[in-house]
């Protein structure tokens, strides 16, 4: 059976996903780099990087993913639906390696670049757009890949199976906060809190079997 | 030299210290005792405890404190300045042993209890609450005892030394939250992330020395 999946979200301690304002030059606004310093130290994410805990919780990113959906906000900064050249911020062979699916309101033809992924484009509900995403993962899990909105919206619709944040130990004060709108979220996850010597804190919410 | 700490302020996943209301039957609102339960499962609070890392964390409420400072809230449900008889939620012998200072625009004579606690009532800023308090506490430390609104008061006013906050793993989704203003605070503090076989992380913020 295929999951749904959500892996390395970095908040801060009062839980905000990204800060603002958000920007071509500032993709996480007043954040900058900080939520993801973790990861970037990780074998996952460079070699010669760390392999304990934190690379342990990283490389489940991409474990047994056959598509990833994201936000129109994670695609692009602001503004990016007017500039048809605009084809993420990752260079031509981007990080997911799987049919890639953006929500927007603003959809184009499907954007193929190196190293598998393809970008298609949908506007659609998180109902829907699971149900496509599902079909081109081919029995493979479907990551949810952000934003923090879109992880909220398809958590609330109860699509999620599993949920992996990583709390970063700053206090960012605004931005765009996950928690809002998952009030009693432990009554249908199991959560699990453990710390890592990097000062970052792995929470991880799996579905209870109902 | 007198140091000013918070200890055990249990807060959710999301942040908030109290749920919402708040009165007599339920002083944290729908937040109940999740909140501390971590705290009442542990040898500090009741014989027979746990004496892990909860108990180590827990113990350091009272070790080396002099004089407690607590917020109206904290002290009473909505209405018990109009009640004149009020005398907290703790029974004629409450677990501050020590002169302790409620914050109120409505101050009444002091009230000596037993065991040590004598409840003294301030209109005051904190500057001038923690002149008073310090005072009291004859060279020991001062706890800054909450609500969440009172710490911030405290934190923010650049008073706070040490800062000790317990995570526990459920989401409120509203209340009264502690992160509120507080961008930046390690920046000043050094913190500390450690989670716990009992599910809670505790959270320490240490004043770096400037």
């Amino acid at each position: 059976m295929s999951r749904t999946r959500v892996h390395n979200l970095s908040i801060s301690l009062d839980g905000f996903a990204t800060g603002e304002p958000q920007s071509a030059e500032a993709p996480f606004g007043h954040a900058g780099e900080r939520l993801h310093q973790w990861m970037f130290a990780t074998r996952f994410w460079a070699e010669g990087g760390t392999a304990g805990i934190d690379d342990a919780f990283a490389v489940r990113h991409s474990d047994g993913i056959g598509a990833e959906i994201m936000g129109a906000n994670k695609f692009g900064p602001p503004g990016w639906p007017d500039d048809p050249d605009w084809k993420g911020w990752w260079g031509p062979n981007p990080p997911f390696h799987t049919p890639t699916f953006v929500l927007t309101h603003h959809p184009r033809p499907p954007i193929e670049m190196d190293g598998g992924t393809t970008f298609h484009f949908l506007d659609a509900t998180p109902d829907e757009a699971l149900a496509t995403a599902a079909e081109a993962a081919g029995g493979r899990d479907v990551r949810i890949g952000g934003g923090a909105t879109v992880v909220r919206d398809f958590v609330t619709a109860g699509l999620v199976d599993h949920l992996h944040l990583v709390q970063v130990p700053i206090v960012l004060g605004r931005g765009v906060r996950v928690w809002d709108g998952l009030e009693g979220l432990e009554e249908t996850y199991a959560v699990e809190a453990v710390s890592s010597p990097s000062g970052v804190t792995h929470l991880t919410f799996d579905k209870r079997a109902s």
